[in-house]
C-alpha cells in the first residue's frame, strides 16, 4: 500500500455496513483538462459483473479503496433484466440459482434479496423424431427424457460420470486420473465410445450443451466436462450431473424474486461512485510498486487489479509487460459459447391451466430447450428458450422477424396449442452480439487447454489477478461460480495489500 | 475508388516492373502537430508477414496504392533470418519450402533468390524407449522411423488419412464427407479408435505434431488434421501425409538461400515507404465510402484492408461496426501453437563425416524434432531443434541456461558423440514470447470450429479481406499458404477498387 491510496483501517469483519459506507476511491487533483481523468485506489476492479462486483464489495468491506472500471453503460455482466411491463422483469442472462449454489444466494440475501421457485408444476414434453411425449421430471430421470431408445445409455452414461467425477479435483482438473486422456477428446467422442445408441444420445446432448454451454458436444473437452459435473456442488456435496441436469433438486431450481440483474445493481448502487460505467479497460501495466489501469476516461494507479471478465475478452488487453505464454496461450483457447435467448409474452401462462410446466427438450430448432420465465405470481406469462451452439449459428444471423415466426411456430407444434404464436410481447438477446461478452453464456476450454494451461486460470500474474465464472472451482459457467471467484480473488488481493 | 485516392491506371500484367515503381500512399498535407499521421491509400494491408507484402505487392503492381502496416520494427512475420557470422544466417522460424510449395517458391525467384537442398544425406537417428535406430529415408516409411511397434500402424493410418483425404475440399473442409463427426474428434481419439498400437502411435505423433503445429494430438481436430494433410498439394497434385511428413519430395525438402525472411525483406524493399514498421493496428472503422485503419503513429483512410495476421491477433483489433459473430466467434476458436526453435552453431557440421543426416526423432524433450540447419556450404554448421507443445509449456519457462544444457545434453545422447556439447553459439526463440504472434508456427483449430465457423476464415467482412497462412487452401500453416492467401486476398480486392 503506498502513501497515496486512501485505504482505511477498519477493523476485521466489518461487513456490509463498511461497504455501504466505503470509502471511495480518489480522483486527483491535477488531472489536465481533456486527458483521462487520474483516479489513485488501492485496488482496481476490471468488470462490473457479479464477479468484479463481489470482489469489489468485499475489498470495500475489508476497508480497501477500490474503483470497478465497466465497459457496458451497466452493471450485471451476463445477467440482464428486461422489463415487461407492470414493473416486472423477466431475465435475458442469467437467471437460476439452485442447491449448493450457497455464494450466489447469500449474495442476494445481503442486498435484501430473495429466491422463488422457478415453475416446475406438471408435464414436460419431449419432442424427438417421432416421439411427442409428456412427462414428469418427480420420476426416475428427473429432467431427463423418457425416451425408451436413449434410457439405458442416460441411466449408464450418467452413472458414468457421476462416478468419474467422486474425488474430483474441482480446483485442479488437470490431476485428476487420466486427466491428459480425457482431455485430448471431445464429449461426443466419449459418448460415442461408451453409448448403445450412440447416435441417439449425442442427438439428445445437443440442446442440452446448446443450453448449458451454447456448443456443441463435439467442441467440449470431456475433462472440461467433467470439471464442469464435479464442481455442480460444494464443498460438502459433490457435484453429480444430476445436480447439473434438473430442475427439481437441481441448477434450474430457483429464481432471484425481482430479476437476477438486480443482484450487482444492489452491490453496485452500495458502492457508489467507485463503479465507474461506459469505461473499457485499454492497458494494465505493472511495476515493482503498482499497477496502472488504462481506459480511454481514466487512468487507473493501484496497488493491485483484479480482472474479472471472461478469458477471450481479458485477452483483448494490452498487458505491460507481457503476460506469461501460459497465461496468454490458455486464454487463445478459451472461447465463448454462443447462446440466445428468446422470450415471448403472453398475458397470463395458461400453459399451467394444462398441466404444463412450460418446459421442452427437443432434437432440432431453434430453441432446444424451453421453460416459464414468468415472474412470481406467474403474470404475465413468459416462455422463454434458448438458441444456442449449431442453432444459433443457424438463426443468429437470420432477420428478427423470421426468427420470431420461427419460435412461436415451434413453441405452437411442441405444445400442441396455437395460442402460443400470439404473444402480447416478444423479445431476444442474442449474446454473440454483446461486444463486452463475446458470446454466452460462459467460456469453454477447447481439448488440450486444462491440462496444458489450467493452472494459468487462476495463478495471479505480479499484481494481476483473476476472477470470473470460468476461474471458480464450483459453480463455474453459473452466477454462483462468478461470487466464488469474486470472493477468491478479493482474498488473494487482501492478504497482500 | 475515391477522389482522395492516387490509385494509377496501369494497364494489366504490369508485373514486378510496376511493383517496383509503385504509386506510394499519399500522407496528407494537413497533419496536425503530435496527432497521428494521416496516410490515404486505396488499400490498407495490416501485417508484413509474407501474407500481407503477397498481397501488397500485387497490388501496387496491378497500379493500386497501398500501405503496409506492421507492429514489428521488421517485416517477415513468422519468418526471422539469424545471423551466425560471415554473413550467413540460419532461420530462427519458418523455412522450408518443398513439392508443390510453388507460390513461395516463385515468389523467391521473383526477387532474385533461389533455394537450396536440405542437408538429408545419410541415416537418421529415432530414440524411443529401448530403441535407439540409424535408418535412411530413402527407405518405404521415408522420415517416418522403421519401428517394429509401430510399422504397421504408421503405414495402415497413413492410408486410411490419405484415402480420406482424395478429392477433400480444402478451400472449405467444412463440406467433406462426415465433416462434423471428424470435427468432434480429436487427431488423438481418432488414432485411438482406430490404432493397434494406440499408445505407441500418440506417442511418436506427439514429436510430429510438436514440430508441426506447435500442439498435441488430443488438441487438433481431425477434420483441421484432415485438412492440412489435404492442402499438403497443389491444384494438380492431392495432399498426402507423405508429402506433409518427409524431407525427401517432402515438406522439408529445400531451404531458401540467403534465408527465409530474405523474401520477406525484398518484398518490402521494393514497396519502399509504404511499409510502416513500428506501427501496430488498433482498430479498423468501416463506413459506406471506405475503411479507416488506426494506430498510434497512422490514421490510414483506405477503399479496402487485407487483415494479414493469424485470427488470434486478428481478434485483438477493435472493429466498428463489431464483426458478425461467426467472425468473432472463429478467432475465439483457433489458437496460436506453442513453439521454439533452438539451435546449436559448431565451426563445422562435423555429423555429416559421420554419415549422419543430423536429423533425430525422439519420444520426450526438450527436443522432439532435430535437423541439419547449416548455410547451404555446411559452414558452419547449425542443429536446429524444435521445443513443440507440452515441451514449449515444460522447457519456455526455464533458465535459459538450464534449458541450453537439457539441450545439449540431449543432441550428446541421442547423437552418441559429445562434440554436440560445446557449440560455438548457441540461441533459441520462442515465439509465444513474440507479442505480434503469440505463438507459432501457425493457429490451429478447436474441434467443431470449422464445421461451425469455417466460411468465416475468409469470407470479406465488408471492406475487410482476410489473409495468412491459416486462411490458405494449400499449406496452410507454411510459407507458401501464407503466399497464396496474399495472393487470394489481392485479387479479391483488385476486382473491387
Amino acid at each position: 500500500m503506498t502513501s497515496t491510496s486512501r485505504r482505511a483501517f477498519l477493523a476485521g469483519g466489518a461487513g456490509v455496513a463498511a461497504a455501504l459506507a466505503l470509502p471511495t476511491a480518489a480522483g486527483a487533483a491535477d488531472q489536465e483538462p481533456g486527458g483521462p481523468e487520474p483516479i489513485t485506489a488501492d485496488v482496481a476492479v476490471v468488470g462490473a459483473g457479479l464477479a468484479g462486483l463481489t470482489a469489489a464489495r468485499r475489498l470495500a468491506a475489508a476497508g480497501a479503496s477500490v474503483v470497478v472500471l465497466e465497459a457496458r453503460d451497466r452493471v450485471g455482466g451476463r445477467t440482464l433484466n428486461h422489463a415487461i411491463g407492470g414493473g416486472k422483469v423477466a431475465e435475458a442472462g442469467g437467471e437460476f440459482v439452485g442447491p449448493t449454489q450457497n455464494r450466489i444466494v447469500a449474495l442476494a440475501q445481503e442486498v435484501g434479496l430473495g429466491v422463488f421457485d422457478a415453475y416446475d408444476t406438471g408435464q414436460n414434453i419431449y419432442v424427438n423424431g417421432l416421439a411427442h411425449l409428456k412427462y414428469s421430471d418427480t420420476g426416475l430421470l428427473g429432467t431427463a427424457p423418457p425416451d425408451p431408445l436413449l434410457l439405458l445409455d442416460i441411466i449408464k452414461l450418467s452413472q458414468q460420470i457421476d462416478l468419474m467425477v467422486r474425488n474430483f479435483p474441482v480446483a485442479t482438473p488437470w490431476t485428476a486420473p487420466n486427466a491428459a486422456k480425457y482431455d485430448a477428446e471431445t464429449l461426443e467422442s466419449w459418448v460415442r465410445a461408451n453409448a448403445i445408441n450412440d447416435n441417439g444420445i449425442v442427438g439428445i446432448l445437443r440442446p442440452f450443451t446448446e443450453a448449458l454451454v451454447g456448443a456443441e458436444p463435439g467442441d467440449l473437452s470431456f475433462l472440461h466436462v467433467l470439471a464442469y459435473v464435479a464442481g455442480a456442488g460444494d464443498e460438502t456435496h459433490p457435484g453429480t450431473f444430476e445436480r447439473l441436469f434438473n430442475v427439481r433438486n437441481g441448477a434450474q431450481q430457483s429464481r432471484i424474486v425481482g430479476g437476477s440483474q438486480l443482484i450487482s445493481e444492489r452491490v453496485a448502487a452500495a458502492l457508489g461512485s467507485s463503479v465507474r460505467l461506459s469505461t473499457p479497460v485499454r492497458g494494465i501495466a505493472q511495476t515493482d510498486s503498482g499497477v496502472t489501469v488504462t481506459s480511454d476516461a481514466v487512468t487507473v494507479t493501484a496497488q493491485r487489479v483484479v480482472v474479472a471478465v471472461p478469458p477471450p475478452l481479458a485477452a483483448r488487453i494490452d498487458y505491460a509487460p507481457l503476460l506469461p505464454a501460459a497465461r496468454d496461450l490458455l486464454t487463445q483457447r478459451f472461447a465463448m459459447g454462443a447462446l440466445m435467448k428468446v422470450e415471448a409474452v403472453y398475458p397470463t401462462s395458461f400453459w399451467r391451466a394444462e398441466k404444463l410446466t412450460g418446459q421442452f427438450l427437443t432434437v432440432g430448432g431453434p430453441v432446444g430447450y424451453a421453460f416459464d420465465n414468468s415472474p412470481p405470481d406467474g403474470t404475465p406469462g413468459v416462455l422463454a428458450g434458448f438458441v444456442g451452439g449449431t442453432q444459433n449459428h443457424i438463426w443468429g444471423p437470420k432477420p428478427p422477424a423470421e426468427r420470431r415466426a420461427a419460435v412461436l411456430a415451434q413453441y405452437a407444434r411442441l405444445f400442441r396449442d396455437d395460442r402460443f404464436l400470439s404473444p402480447s410481447d416478444y423479445f431476444d438477446m442474442d449474446w454473440t452480439q454483446e461486444e463486452w461478452s463475446r458470446g454466452g453464456p460462459t467460456a469453454i476450454a477447447a481439448p488440450g487447454t486444462l491440462t496444458s494451461f489450467g493452472p494459468a486460470l487462476t495463478a495471479p500474474v505480479g499484481r494481476i489477478h483473476w476472477a470470473g465464472t470460468e476461474t471458480s472451482d464450483y459453480w463455474q459457467g453459473y452466477m454462483d461460480g462468478a461470487v466464488r471467484s469474486g470472493e477468491r480473488a478479493a482474498a488473494e488481493v487482501s492478504s497482500l495489500l
